[in-house]
């Protein structure tokens, strides 16, 4: 649908490598001091003073994990940015630069890089990001982005995988569950789209579940919140491919087992009935579901009162000896061993 | 030609993305104290101390920046390293982390993208470069390679592309044009290929060239020699689309012009031998080839000395005043605008 089938649109052979990337990058602005030389040589050159430099990096391709069918290229950029901005915020980090390189086909107008980068620079203004690097190039098919987040952190500060101890509460912000169900519905809505061009869907009901599968946020506010509140998590990780995988990434980590209450994992009105209408059951979605970019960390219970209460937060489990193994308790009371349902992309569809 | 018809080779699916990453990865050595933490968590961690911090990013599609059918595997890992670090050398800088993101088709064998890492890990070993993240999932078609490389100098070892002054000396290192030939030599082969498949051509006399194309080396080594000279060059770029792009590119950013002579353009004699046989203008092919990942940089005039008679370098012209404007002295001595032919990934074939 992005093709250039309309020839008032500028062909990006046109613009040539060098000033699309001009063209593209050219408003976005710098924040942060430790930039020192954004776009525009051979390398972005960055300053962290004493401070520790996080660096993650992620690769999304169009057929695997978008389909522009039912997705802006607004959003796409602005998610784009937020699913490597999670992975920072992840560390209990401040992210503060990214590169983006974009290959699309040369059948895409100007346009459409337009729009995917609008969405890349409200990301960057919304969360003070800076844009330091990155190039455009074509594809022989669809849209391919890869994205480079940096970040920075005092020693201290940093939060890894590997430090969650027996005892600990499981911590979960948000709720999960609801980007699964956006995707759900709108891949229902492009079935029924190919039937008939015509019909108009009122999707005013799924707006909150749409809203977190196509503009997704990075718990920068989280990470944040927790510094306010004096609360160091024991180890953190964002819940990218599914409550239950990554409960176990930080099981693996830590040499630690869990029990995981399925009454305490926090859903949405909206996904509870979404799962109903679909006939999917909700914990299931939460646990395996992904796309969620909530925070999921472990504390120590001694702090448990300073996020008591709190709508941010909620405990759904507790830490256990490794040799206890990582456990859901269901709800009629029955203990079942947790199992990575996360998401395979080399999976046969 | 990777893909798997052979039963006995180990599909992707079985190993999911986590196990393949680890699989992938487990025998990587770091080098560097600066990294704190590698693969493994949400994001690395680095620590440059009072350091800068240098980051570059390169993407490369099947179809678009390599063929299969003629780049071996652990060839194309090792380039596309290469192609990273240069970036990074380019600044003046010390390489020392990658990050590796890779797409491939599950129809891929496992052992394809082993031979793609052998690659990878030759190049971390030659070039003491720690690889600290990235990820490999699926593509809906072709192979797509996402590499962001990290590195560290002094603030005062900086070299960037606008410090170029007027009667600078402009200088390359090694001689160009040999990748652009070497895979004028492959796409013939694989012409002769697709008529005759039991062909079996003798390219001894090509070896250069081919392995300029197939297998480069990035310069540190030109770095290192540099700073052993005590040359401390104004501006600096690694030439990976052509000399003429580059030389225009530093002009442009350090606000100046320069005369280029063509009869000092270092060629290796394969390249001259296989630029006739060809019947493509030699000098035409060292200005707008490209991927020669050569460093081209400008001196103060001073230091000719400690350059003079190196066989690592050749001064090719000068800068001069802006509007004087960038020219090309050819042999037959008239003055012609230099233009920037590099390759335009957009243009149509």
């Amino acid at each position: 649908m992005f093709e250039d089938k309309n020839q008032e649109k500028t062909s990006l052979e046109e613009l040539g490598e060098f000033g699309l990337i001009d063209h593209l990058t050219g408003n976005f602005k710098l924040h942060h001091k430790s930039t020192v030389k954004g776009i525009g040589d051979d390398a972005a050159v960055l300053d962290f003073a004493d401070r520790k430099v996080l660096v993650s990096t992620d690769l999304l391709i169009e057929g695997i994990h978008f389909d522009l069918s039912y997705t802006p290229l607004q959003h796409l950029g602005y998610k784009a940015v937020m699913v490597n901005l999670s992975d920072i915020y992840a560390m209990n980090a401040r992210a503060t630069q990214i590169t983006v390189s974009v290959a699309v086909s040369n059948r895409f107008p100007l346009e459409a890089l337009e729009e995917f980068y609008s969405g890349i620079s409200l990301a960057c203004e919304l969360y003070k990001i800076d844009l330091v690097g990155g190039d455009t190039t074509s594809s022989t098919t669809g849209m391919i982005i890869s994205i480079t987040a940096i970040g920075e952190a005092a020693k201290e500060d940093l939060v890894y995988r590997s430090g969650a101890k027996p005892n600990d509460l499981l911590v979960v912000s948000g709720d999960l569950g609801g980007a699964y169900m956006g995707l759900q519905v709108l891949k229902r809505e492009k079935e029924v789209f190919k039937v008939n061009p015509n019909n108009q869907p009122d999707l005013t009901a799924y707006s909150y579940i749409i809203e977190r599968q196509l503009k997704p946020e990075a718990r920068k506010d989280i990470v944040e919140l927790l510094m306010n509140l004096g609360i160091h998590p024991t180890s953190m990780i964002d819940i990218s491919d599914g409550l239950s995988s990554e409960i176990l990434h930080l099981c693996k980590n830590s040499n630690v087992g869990c029990n995981l209450y399925e009454d305490k994992i926090p859903l949405d009105p909206t996904v509870i009935s979404a799962c109903e209408e679909f006939n999917i059951d909700s914990s299931l979605v939460a646990l395996s579901g992904g796309e969620d970019y909530e925070l999921l960390f472990t504390i120590d219970q001694k702090k448990f009162p300073e996020l008591k209460g709190n709508p941010n937060f909620t405990v759904v489990g507790h830490i256990t000896e490794k040799n206890e193994g990582a456990h859901l308790i269901s709800r009629n009371n029955s203990k079942i061993p947790l199992t990575a349902q996360g998401w395979n992309s080399f999976a046969k569809a």
